[in-house]
């Protein structure tokens, strides 16, 4: 069906919610120019009606009725920006089942229920779009589902929360310990009072969930993603780390061999000299590898009103257009998540990083050199870093190790941890395996 | 229509084409699994039937003869990837006309007349898509048409040509001269016998061109881009420009000022800690800055084989998988080139680094400082380079200069250059207006 107008009804009226409304109201004549359609917000579905906003809007379009718009015959799409799983969740579903097309910005709901929400719409001919549920204004699962969509990727890693990213960069630059970095961010908006979900990775195995079933086609549960947050990256990693040549991100990383793909949420040391290094504070990237594009990178805004409602926004218009050449009710699922070629196989192996404080003498060294390979690690690199010496007894020890599982680190670690020489085990740390 | 099988006629077997067949080949149960149908190549128009080819096709696909393709009833897509103006345009409109989708990689015919074949296109109403144009496998095209649409682009920078881009990162890296540089990009393939039409900025200006038509809907002739090459960048410019945190780079930009657009191809100084500084040798990218977005950067490989193949075969997914729904008649055109809002305004005005040689006596830097503000130009930073001093009278000095019109510097620098103590103005390079 061709239609001239197409109407919208906003779930929730927050910072990204407003985002939407500002950019649909400010480029309307860009918007109605390029897509040959006129995009009118017919009503916003917000908790307390009573409540001042920052960005007005007239006050007959706000609701706290979920029905005016979930029931309301009149509107086409629905975007859904409360964020959390409920109600979020079911007013989608029951927005899908109404046959309104959904846009939402919502990881969660994508990571955990994107494979059921998106056979949904297919059923009921609408569109499910989400491209602002990872990575804001990075127009990323796009690009992977289209125009990158002919190669067999190998690898995907992200710089996927801002927060995180944030509060790495400023301990870096500015030499700060996480906690001053942490509330720097925090009084800078860029992190919440509860920063839980940011710093212990929740919120990157969410998005990681969702690239991994973008460019792969398989399902890999939030859940079941190796997960490690920033808490315990201290000034001197970040200080060890430049020595080496590495800046400390938290990665958001999946690699396929053959028919395997391992993924994980963690910390990592990144090269200078690599794109995804160059990624600041709040800033999201995403880097990906397929077997014809090689590398490629897409950077900007994760997170913010205007950001993730471009990507909203940009959602809402491709179902604009296809209403403008009567194609709407005939979408193309982003994911397909049946890959019966490819299985997940946990965590994989990394190359790491080590600190450990011990005595300063002779013999110290040999054994545990002599430990790590016991358990098949090899030694890359090795500082003794007498520069941070802390006490007239202990001595900082560097190592970079070569690929091993996390679990036989582990356990040579252990091992190492029972020799008397050794104080403490100060810093693991993955090292990015990355081009 | 829905279809199962989608025929495809290849114009062209050279390094695209023959990636492009490769990819579809390779790639045939990824791409069979994701979009719902399969991709058959039909028939390969070259020109010489008896040449020996790298990657081998069966004997029966190739044809010399144009119209097996073009008047094929069986063939739905065609793919040009003959490269130059004639006959490819020729070849691209007889296939529109025939009610073909056509999908190229050809940036010249795309900047000359991709407003013509797009409104030929959707009066046959097939699809005319052109995403491997523009900087090979980066998926600019389409983000900017798609998940970046709801923007107003102020702004558009790219690194478009990897020649030029390898040339002047082996000159920063390694210390070379210009002429040693292009000598080895060419002994790597990065670098035609012929180097003109990369190292003077034609194909950065047609690439530009297309760039402008799709972010900001406007028709720049690429005849009509201010352009200048990297010719004359010596090894003394570069590391200069290091001293003053600054790499330089052929950018090719184009910014909105209200309703006016003013672009060029030029060199131009980079800020060391902007991300287009850390885009190196073959590498392409392009940033945008939108009214929403802020800023996002696209980065990847922007030429060979597989990935301007994966460019190519991305865009023919697409319509393949509007075959597989049923709206492949329906299809929405990248570019609008009409937009009554904007006027294009020339070069427009850029900050500039000068590099002259002077005496080195008193009064001289008066003289000089004064002529530059007598047009009203101001010094930005200046350095008396004495560290490089090359004669014992001469002495280079060093301005980075604030905006002004190339127009307006001239005549400062004419006026400069008639004072006798200035021996020669030897460098005069833009510096990037960049956030």
């Amino acid at each position: 069906m061709k239609k001239k107008t197409i109407k919208v009804g906003l779930l929730g009226f927050g910072t990204v919610g407003s985002g939407t409304y500002r950019m649909l109201t400010t480029n309307a004549n860009t918007i109605s120019y390029t897509t040959g359609v006129s995009i009118e917000v017919s009503k916003i579905l917000v908790r307390d009606l009573s409540k001042k906003r920052e960005i007005s809007a007239p006050a007959a379009l706000f609701t706290d009725q979920p029905d005016d718009i979930l029931k309301n015959p009149d509107i086409d799409i629905v975007v859904e920006v409360l964020g959390g799983v409920h109600p979020a969740f079911d007013y989608m579903e029951e927005a899908i089942k109404a046959g309104k097309h959904v846009v939402t910005a919502n990881k969660a709901v994508i990571a955990k229920d994107g494979p059921y929400l998106t056979n949904l719409a297919l059923e009921h001919k609408v569109a499910l779009r989400y491209e602002a549920s990872v990575a804001g204004g990075v127009p990323i699962l796009n690009a992977l589902s289209t125009s990158l969509q002919a190669n067999e990727f190998t690898e995907i890693t992200g710089i996927v929360n801002g927060t995180t990213n944030y509060i790495l960069t400023q301990m870096a630059e500015n030499d700060m310990d996480y906690e001053t970095a942490l509330k720097q961010a925090q009084s800078m908006g860029f992190a919440e009072a509860d920063p839980t979900g940011d710093v212990e990775g929740f919120d990157a195995v969410n998005k990681l969930s969702i690239l991994i079933s973008t460019a792969f086609g398989l399902r890999v549960a939030p859940e079941d993603i190796p997960r490690e947050g920033i808490t315990n990256i201290t000034k001197e990693d970040i200080i060890c780390a430049k020595q080496f040549g590495f800046t400390i991100k938290l990665l958001a990383q999946a690699r396929r061999y053959r028919n395997t793909l391992e993924c994980h949420v963690q910390p990592a040391m990144v090269p200078l000299d690599h794109p995804l290094a160059t990624v600041k504070n709040e800033f999201n990237a995403v880097f990906a590898k397929g077997n014809a594009l090689d590398n490629v990178m897409l950077y900007g805004k994760g997170a913010g009103a205007m950001p993730t409602g471009s990507a909203v926004v940009g959602d809402l218009l491709e179902i604009a257009r296809a209403y403008a050449v009567g194609t709407a009710d005939k979408t193309i699922p982003t994911a397909v998540n049946d890959n019966v070629n490819l299985k997940f196989d946990g965590e994989g192996q990394n190359m790491y990083y080590i600190n450990l404080l011990a005595e300063d003498m002779t013999g110290v060294l040999g054994k545990i050199a002599t430990t790590f390979g016991d358990y098949g690690i090899a030694v890359k690199s090795f500082v003794q870093n007498t520069a941070s010496k802390q006490s007239g007894r202990y001595v900082p020890l560097i190592y970079i190790l070569g690929e091993t599982t996390r679990e036989r680190l582990n356990d040579a670690l252990e091992e190492i941890s029972k020799f008397t020489f050794v104080k403490e085990i100060k810093s693991v740390i993955s090292v990015a395996a990355l081009d």
